[in-house]
């Protein structure tokens, strides 16, 4: 498979670089971002990933999530995938919405028409993409963790809890964690798979845990000022899930932080030290 | 005066802040950034000017110049001002050029028409916003510095060198240094100022400096890939007229880096740090 390089920088001593393949998950172009830190030749190095919100792309969390520093650093490669495919042939949502289609794929292979040609986010970013980025980065394999905001928040918890042996950390800023029960979720569950509920389980972190599945633990930082947080993200619900099924969640609710990457920039170096911990280990 | 608040946003325990106000140099509602660290109530702090480059607004460094971790551990506000007037009646470059008119004010007070009426950044951001920040903002007035970007840096210093009993310190991520010999500030100087080059003097660098201004010393960074290297930045130049009259002059050329905000990012913490410890003495 071959790789087009769109820009690389030189960032805090390593390369921030953006990418560009084609994708055989969702039958599009896909562009995502690579941070390699500054390395010794022929080294394998952890490697977190980090999955976006709605509306994102590979470019907001490049941008603004400083991240660079700490990954520098502490030597971990940093992966930023888009949030959906993209492309003159890729159906979006028809009322133009900020929260399907276009920039929310909701991290799930949809199974609706017109949306399962291209909105293959899950087999593209749990299966795809690790195993193209293997291919093209020095990235050790056995030590990979992964967080994300918002949509990403959710998609990171449940590609986590469904692949408990290959990320050794998880976390998330400001997830949705139990979308069947939230209208974000609602919609873009409904959306690309449908009404019958039970196929909407695996994409439902709160509702895998209650269907049994597990994660060493969790770190979770919301904003006590997200105007999402009692609507949409109910971490509540994940506290409860978490409480009943006996796996540690560190959930902290920061005063006066809201849902933007000035919250998230805020915690990202001590979510990468904490997933630093469990990726040396 | 009156000061509205664009946004405001939590960000590393203090406030991310975008404002407005009408400003008199210019004729114009004129926006800016201030970041306001954590800090005890009814403490004046010291504060740091971030002027930007060609084409940006207070946006870009606010977003991603990741400048805020480094202030709120050293307790320092951090002003970023627009670079040129904006506005419905506010003339830009015929030619709709990136590099005159619109996002490239220069930092000097147009002569020239149609330029002359709003295009007056120099009075802007050298004595109005001061003024203007001093009574909206918990500012020490007697601990102030600065620092910019490409035309920004070129502000900074050109402010520095005519202000040097109210700058404490001043520092640059690639320069324009010697505006009057180089192709961007000759199509600026000329533009605004007219072709009498004995105007331009005062506002380039390297002329101030050989016309007799004199600072404590500079810090300068520059990114030893940037493009704009050779024809538009020559530190060579300022390392010349400081070095015959006898101004310390910290000149790196950081190997691959190039003019973009990953190279700004990545010395950020440096720059403020060695403005810290000017501010502090």
């Amino acid at each position: 498979m071959t790789i087009q390089t769109v820009s690389t920088n030189t960032s805090y001593g390593g390369v921030q670089g953006v990418y560009r393949h084609a994708s055989a998950s969702t039958g599009t172009d896909m562009v995502f971002s690579v941070y390699v830190p500054p390395h010794p030749d022929g080294v394998k190095l952890p490697v977190v990933w980090y999955l976006s919100g709605l509306t994102c792309t590979h470019a907001n969390v490049t941008e603004k999530g400083e991240f660079r520093d700490t990954c520098a650093e502490l030597g971990m490669i940093f992966i930023a995938p888009d949030t959906s495919p993209r492309g003159e042939n890729v159906p979006g949502d028809p009322a133009n919405a900020y929260d399907f289609g276009l920039g929310a794929g909701f991290y799930v292979d949809a199974t609706e028409a017109p949306f399962a040609r291209n909105y293959r986010m899950w087999s593209y970013v749990a299966a795809e993409l690790p195993k193209f980025i293997a291919e093209h980065f020095p990235v050790d394999r056995a030590r990979q963790s992964i967080l994300g905001h918002s949509m990403g928040g959710h998609g990171a918890l449940t590609i986590a809890l469904r692949h408990p042996d290959r990320y050794r950390a998880a976390s998330a800023f400001a997830p949705i964690v139990a979308p069947s029960q939230v209208p974000w979720g609602i919609k873009a569950l409904s959306g690309y798979l449908g009404t019958d509920k039970v196929s909407w389980r695996k994409h439902d972190s709160v509702a895998l845990i209650e269907d049994g599945a597990r994660f060493t633990e969790f770190l979770v930082d919301i904003g006590a000022a997200d105007p999402f947080l009692t609507e949409q993200l109910r971490p509540e619900l994940l506290q409860a899930a978490c409480s009943k099924a006996n796996i540690p969640l560190n959930l902290r609710r920061q005063p006066s932080y809201d849902h933007s990457y000035y919250f998230i920039s805020t915690f990202m170096a001590e979510h990468l030290r904490w997933h630093a911990a469990r990726l040396k280990a």
